[in-house]
């Protein structure tokens, strides 16, 4: 198999590993004696509503918030889209109608949530007596304040009516099984949409300390929420969990080990180096070309042939007049560092199948990439800074086109080394 | 061993492998029929030149140049001190000594170069009818250009009297051994210093063809130095090297591989990322977080308990009030990464003793980091949005000072990852 046969095939495997249609077959719970009621929110739900209705042995019923544009026709499940990342009025008066609906649930009834990134915008419902706007300045002021990841949930989950547990709350004692699609470092359940479905060990008064040591300003009645028993997050323990279960039908993880089966099938040694690699784009190709340039020079820390795979979520600090693309930008800095080094080739591509603003889910490089942005008059390091990597690969015909794959396990890198041939290194 | 007592053994022998009083013993050459004339150029050289003539069993004399504050007393070779990173006149006079010294010497001599990191700035000296600043202001737009280094490097080459070649030229027919310290990626010895001792494959056409292609724009008799014969540099195969040999005596990697033999001696499997990592450093510590809890969640791609190495040069975009310095950057963003992951610990530490504006190596984390900092009311997060990390190691009393060393082999990092004892990952 040629370097790009080979790298789109481990793409098509990422992506096809965390397809809900591919993977929720092996995840179906026992049907109930009662009814089956579907939920969920995330830029995956509806796909993985279709998926779960075209296979779901009897009646059912439910409602899924989406993203715009996400939708997918399903028979008997509702789909309403909403907006993300910024939430507004339809998300919010979704997220309120599946609380309605799913406390009139019984013991004998199954609720299904199928959950996704983006969730916690999407359904995002402000506990009673705040709004929209209230939650959105305190998320602003915890931004600015230094406080870690865990101490902003810790707060935003006490601000919600639908986070940290309280969906799970809503739905007992119907039984509760959620199935999730992981977009998240470290796959935590509680992370993912901001954890609806799982008990928050954290706590008001844990909450009301936090916005007090990053001496965060609250309006009155926000403050007066926080200070409110009613404010509390359901505690692991509570019988609202005893019959809800947390399935992860697709993680980051889980496509790249199908990556890198197809990898090692093609004889390559075949190396994760991390599911949740983050850091400015251009900055992580400089260390992936470090480590390339290694394995070389000196075998270390593998030796050639072999492929290097990794997931995760760059960034993009837009400074020149290109669109960005966290994937894109990547090879193109890769490129860069590499030099046109002989027999590597890479891929990197957006699982969702849209690598920031265009309807493209990444490219490919080769040895002969700069050369042949040259002969087009492109000199990629120029393009780097004008942040264009979008412009230079479809400059090339090097983009990867999927079309939206309706998931999303984040991005996908994966970096062909090939036995030097020029006789040094990697003995 | 404890693991910062680990950590530091291991910097040591970093530290240790790229001393010239150890290794240049191995590598001096045989004595002449004629006269010993030992030159030099770069931060390291005066350390070099003591080492030499401690060691050498005859008569020698010589002038090195080096940076103002890295000299060392010498009994025998004069050391000039002079400016870095932008020439000043005291190097440019010296390196002009230089060549005429050894114009003088004869086939029976020999001339012992001693060249390190810094050298070409130290040693910069125009070509005839050009001034610094004619060199200054070339180099200032090839920056802005897009050209890559190479081409950089071709055109500052063929502006130089000393650069690319031209001092072997000017050392024959005496014989020239050059003892090199490499403080670039790839340790290519016509990178280092500019290659003052080494052919130059390229030519002034060639130069010129760059200039054109970036439409760089030249003094009138700037472009006439370029478009004369004499501006030529030597080229492989020329006489003047037949006689000269280039010897790498310490690098980037021989440090690695020394301190990689303390921690397998420690019981370790030791791998080594790279060389030459580069990358905005707080970038290079999330990649590099990434890995760590790869390692720790997975076991890929190394199995725990084990031992990340990696060399190379970060950078720091300063935008706080504080000064930077690579390692300890690098260092206070990967301890916000880990967020206290326990079993974790890091070192890096710049090999010439000094993280960018203080007279501090760099320095050590644990996972109770992120709480002592806490509990002195220093925030990581957000000293480090600051660049503060001098200042918040300081506080902690984790700074590793280990005086100038004399010798620089670019930044050394290490990571210690235990064997998870929490039951999870690293199967």
């Amino acid at each position: 198999m040629k370097p790009g046969e080979l790298l789109r095939s481990m793409l098509d495997a990422a992506v096809d590993a965390a397809l809900p249609e591919r993977v929720i077959g092996a995840h179906l719970p026992e049907p109930p004696e009662g009814a089956t009621f579907v939920i969920g929110m995330g830029k995956a739900s509806a796909a993985m509503a279709r998926a779960l209705e075209e296979r779901w042995p009897g009646e059912l019923d439910g409602l899924v918030i989406t993203r715009y544009g996400h939708a997918v026709p399903c028979e008997r499940i509702e789909i309403v889209e909403a907006a993300h990342p910024v939430p507004d009025e339809a998300g919010q008066a979704a997220a309120a109608r599946i609380l309605e609906m799913v406390a009139e649930l019984g013991a004998d009834d199954l609720v299904i949530a199928l959950i996704s990134g983006g969730g916690s915008s999407l359904s995002a419902l402000p506990a009673a007596g705040l709004t929209l706007a209230d939650k959105q300045d305190v998320n602003r002021a915890l931004l600015r304040s230094g406080a870690n990841i865990s101490e902003m949930n810790c707060v935003r989950k006490h601000l919600s009516a639908i986070k940290g547990g309280r969906l799970a709350a809503a739905v007992a004692p119907a039984r509760l099984v959620t199935l999730m699609i992981s977009d998240v470092p470290g796959d935590d359940p509680a992370v993912i949409a901001s954890g609806p479905t799982v008990p928050d060990p954290t706590t008001r008064a844990d909450a009301l300390a936090i916005v007090e040591k990053y001496g965060i300003g609250l309006a009155g009645h926000v403050r007066a929420h926080l200070e409110s028993d009613g404010c509390e997050t359901p505690k692991p323990g509570d019988a609202a969990f005893e019959r809800t279960e947390n399935i992860m039908i697709a993680t980051p993880q889980s496509s790249l080990e199908a990556a890198a089966r197809i990898a090692e099938a093609a004889g390559y040694r075949t190396h994760i180096l991390g599911d949740s690699i983050e850091g400015e784009a251009r900055d992580v190709a400089r260390v992936m070309a470090g480590i390339v340039k290694q394995v070389r020079k000196y075998g270390q820390p593998f030796k050639a042939p072999c492929v290097l795979l990794s997931g995760g979520e760059c960034t993009v600090t837009v400074r020149g007049t290109g669109c960005g693309g966290r994937n894109v930008e990547f090879l193109n800095a890769l490129a860069v560092e590499l030099d046109g080094m002989e027999g590597v080739f890479a891929l990197a591509a957006d699982t969702d199948g849209v690598d920031g603003g265009a309807e493209v889910a990444g490219a490919v490089i080769a040895p002969d990439t700069l050369a042949r942005a040259e002969a087009k008059g492109l000199n990629a390091k120029k393009v780097l800074a004008d942040n264009d990597g979008h412009g230079l690969f479809a400059a090339l015909g090097d983009q990867v086109v999927t079309g939206a794959t309706l998931t999303n396990v984040n991005d996908f890198r994966a970096i062909i080394i090939e036995r030097d041939r020029t006789g040094g290194g990697g003995a």
